[in-house]
Order: structure tokens, then sequence, then C-alpha cells
């Protein structure tokens, strides 16, 4: 299977474990994960990764953590600027 | 001067540009400066460090993205896990 989107976690609105028990699902059968969020949603991130490599301890790690920002046009029209956190999840080097 | 704590800024619940003006402020005079937050802040460290990027451009540069938990006690008395971020910025190798 190719598909690389499995690779990808965005972080939405649902309850946090969600995410948390869908990135070590994922991570079970792929090298790397990343979490990807943006806007006010980036703290969960760090939470999602934090308890995913507490649970999983010590089997992965964060290998990499990127922050940008994306220009949204919302709803009035105008641009905005919405900040984004890209966390990657690896698999520990044993 | 070798006071190092004037590298960090810690973000609370000021206005948003208030970080942003001291982050500038200090990067005039030190090589880096290491954005901290934790907890929902987190999310505002990320804006913080983009806005700061951007109205410099091109001068500095995100050196290094950490993110970690802290273990805080509650005012009920259990522990609590709370995400934290650190952002360091520093000055781009012209």
């Amino acid at each position: 299977m190719s598909n690389h989107q499995n690779d990808l976690i965005f972080i939405g609105k649902k309850p946090l474990m969600t995410y948390v028990t869908s990135t070590i699902v994922q991570l079970a059968t792929r090298p790397s994960v990343t979490i990807k969020a943006r806007g006010l949603t980036t703290s969960i991130a760090i939470d999602v990764a934090q308890l995913v490599i507490k649970k999983t301890k010590p089997a992965f790690e964060i290998s990499n953590v990127c922050i940008g920002s994306e220009s949204l046009v919302s709803s009035d029209g105008r641009n905005r600027d919405v900040s984004t956190i890209d966390i990657s999840i690896k698999r520990t080097i044993a």
C-alpha cells in the first residue's frame, strides 16, 4: 500500500484520545506518522504527541517538529494567517 | 551582562503583540531568543514566533522547536501533565 495520506493525523474537534489511538494504530504498520494541526488545535497536537510517546514508551520518539503559518480566506473575505504545527513521530532505533 | 534569563520569553496572558515586541527587542542585542509556553498558550507561542519572523524578514529564522511535558500539582492536589513548547529564534547567517 503506497497511500501516504495515512501517515498524517489531522487534529480536529474530536476527543483527544481518538487521535492518540489512531496515531498508535498507524505507527503499528508505518515507520513514521506526522501529526498536523493549525490554529488553536496546535496545543492539542502537542498533547497528543506527548501522550503517544508516554503510552508507548520507549518504542517511539519525536523525530521532528515544524511550525509554520498558512494563509486562509475567512468568512468575511479577508486573508488570515493561521499557525500550523507538524510533529513527526518515529520508531526508536533499538 | 551574563543574565541568560533575558534570552527567554515566557508566554502568558498579555496581548499577543506584547510578546512579539519584547522578542524583537531582545533579538536586537542577543544572538538568539527562546519563546517558552505551556498548556493552552502553546498555540500563542507559535503565533508569536511566526509574527516575529514575518515582521523582521529576512533577519531572523526559527532555529529549533522542542516540545515536551511538565508535571504540575493542580489546586485539587493531583498531578497533571501539561504540554510545553520551546521555540528558538536566531539571526539568519547573511
